[in-house]
């Protein structure tokens, strides 16, 4: 078969979040925006649900009105976008919970739907989403006599521990927020990691959930294999692939595979990838392309039927080094051509 | 509305596919793999059947299979892939053309469906895909005889008229196939702007179909708006959005609007990309984030409801060069998210 195989361990996921819950007192949310971060929303909100999470966040309304449908009633879906224009209807059919980040907001949704449970998002210093302290210090009264389910806030600069930036933001959401009723939010993966004073009353991981960094102790949880196609000799001075990219320093064996930028196998990483053949590095030559990735074989007794990109070898992480980019664009860019392969 | 629109424009699609079909005397295929580069390859290939195109290629089987339950019968699908292990059931059912690569491939497919239709990929030195010559020359007598559809190999070079390899590839082309009965093909878009002595009896654009380069007067097929989700004042000196990339130089209006690496906008191209709104740019400030944009909209007189990232005063190809890529890569990595809107 052509297509790539993408194995999702779904206990992974589980480990991972049930590691993360364990380091806090408070609720353990689950982060799910973007597909499950290209994984499978409703699969890995279902496998956490069994374990007791109980709060799941997606980025739009569109989201979660996918994700409510996978999880039935019960679980709190959050939309960090929070209530946009046009977004009533899911709002109201998906029983979402919509993160009101600007007044304008929560003016629309105290209309649209009265009494409707919503949360608040507030900015700390990452000028991104949510209100302003000065707006929020205005509507605070009135919008915490609607007792909104959480405020929450987000950090900028978690993934860098040393950064002051996080305790400027924690000292910014407590002069903000100390006092209130509401349920209080600021961690997500990052944040977690930072330790207690940043967890108040719910952690909301993400990307440790599925295995990136900065959780560096987190179960890896995808491994990606890609198909050969074909195997053929290139002799010394040939050249591989478009643009002639690779000039072969000597007679080898170069296998072309199923797998391409088209599939989220980013164009940029090129020849900085390798590909394995069990334990044995087969680097990658020439460009990555659409659909295709050649890479000298010429180590390999016996050439097997795939080569992997990601899995024991090669983390999600060390791959976006290769890339030029971050663990949580590889994951996102997961292809829709792979077989996703799940187990638990 | 959260959700970003993605505008695909079918009408440019067929008068780019006419435009190339004109400079040909021979047919003209449509590359629809990848999911019609990331556009909808069902909707696409069927607006090209109703002008004339009757021959579509595709990357793996999986896709062909999708695109004969859109199609119907009576098109030709080729598959580039071949006919691998485990694909005969859908190179059956949907009845489509296996450019077969290699020996082992040809031996699979006439043992697995004697007398089915299939074409024949040679390498003609891009050594990514086809038969070598030597292997070719071993098997054409048998292979001709079962009389293929197609005889097909592909340039490494086309993008730049001026290197060396086309004619190289092109005079390694002629030397195994001249004289032969079977129909022949070497051009996609690039090879087709190179002239008549590319052509052959088919020529396969892909790219110059969907508005991108090389094909430098292709009507643009993509417009993709993205939501504001809200807009708010940032002082000078103030950071916005991961690592704090940003620091305003001045007191700043900030748009966040729904959009991000997770939507396929590439995280490379950072803050080198501009948003519009009408025909006023609003730089792009700070990271792009999973799936949020921030951009300086301070010299807006009212703020519109969505900025322009894709359209009249950006191309698929001013994207690119942003993200350090190229247009092909910025097409297939348009993402799920995206309300898809299709206007002929």
């Amino acid at each position: 078969m052509t297509s790539a195989t993408l194995s999702i361990d779904l206990g992974a996921v589980v480990r991972n979040w049930q590691t993360l819950d364990a380091l806090s007192e408070g609720e353990t949310g689950a982060v799910v925006k973007a597909n499950g971060y290209g994984l499978d929303a409703a699969k890995i909100a279902i496998a956490l649900a069994r374990v007791g999470a109980r709060s799941f966040f997606v980025a739009t309304a569109d989201e979660g009105l996918s994700l409510r449908d996978a999880l039935g009633v019960g679980p709190e879906i959050y939309v960090f976008s929070g209530h946009m224009d046009g977004d009533t209807h899911q709002v109201r059919t998906g029983e979402l919970t919509p993160l009101l980040n600007s007044v304008d907001q929560m003016l629309r949704h105290v209309e649209a739907l009265p009494g409707h449970r919503f949360g608040l998002q507030l900015d700390s210093g990452m000028n991104r989403l949510g209100m302003e302290p000065a707006e929020w210090l205005a509507v605070r009264d009135i919008a915490l006599s609607q007792q909104p389910e959480l405020v929450m806030s987000h950090l900028a600069c978690a993934d860098e521990p040393s950064n002051p930036m996080n305790a400027q933001q924690l000292e910014t959401f407590r002069a903000i927020t100390d006092g209130i009723d509401a349920p209080r939010s600021l961690a997500a993966t990052g944040g977690t990691l930072l330790g207690s004073a940043y967890h108040f009353d719910m952690t909301r991981p993400g990307v440790g959930l599925y295995g990136g960094l900065p959780f560096a102790d987190a179960a890896p949880v995808v491994t990606l294999d890609l198909p050969i196609i074909q195997v053929r000799e290139v002799e010394a001075g040939e050249t591989v692939g478009y643009g002639n990219a690779w000039v072969a320093p000597r007679n080898s064996h170069i296998a072309t595979v199923s797998g391409g930028y088209a599939d989220g196998i980013i164009r940029a990483m090129g020849s900085k990838a390798t590909l394995y053949a069990g334990d044995t590095p087969c680097p990658v030559v020439g460009r990555v392309s659409m659909d295709l990735i050649t890479a000298d074989v010429s180590n390999l007794g016996e050439v097997p039927e795939t080569l992997q990109l990601m899995g024991k070898h090669q983390s999600v992480d060390a791959i976006a080094d290769a890339a030029g980019t971050i663990g949580y664009e590889i994951l996102t860019s997961l292809g829709q051509r792979y077989c996703r392969v799940f187990s638990e």
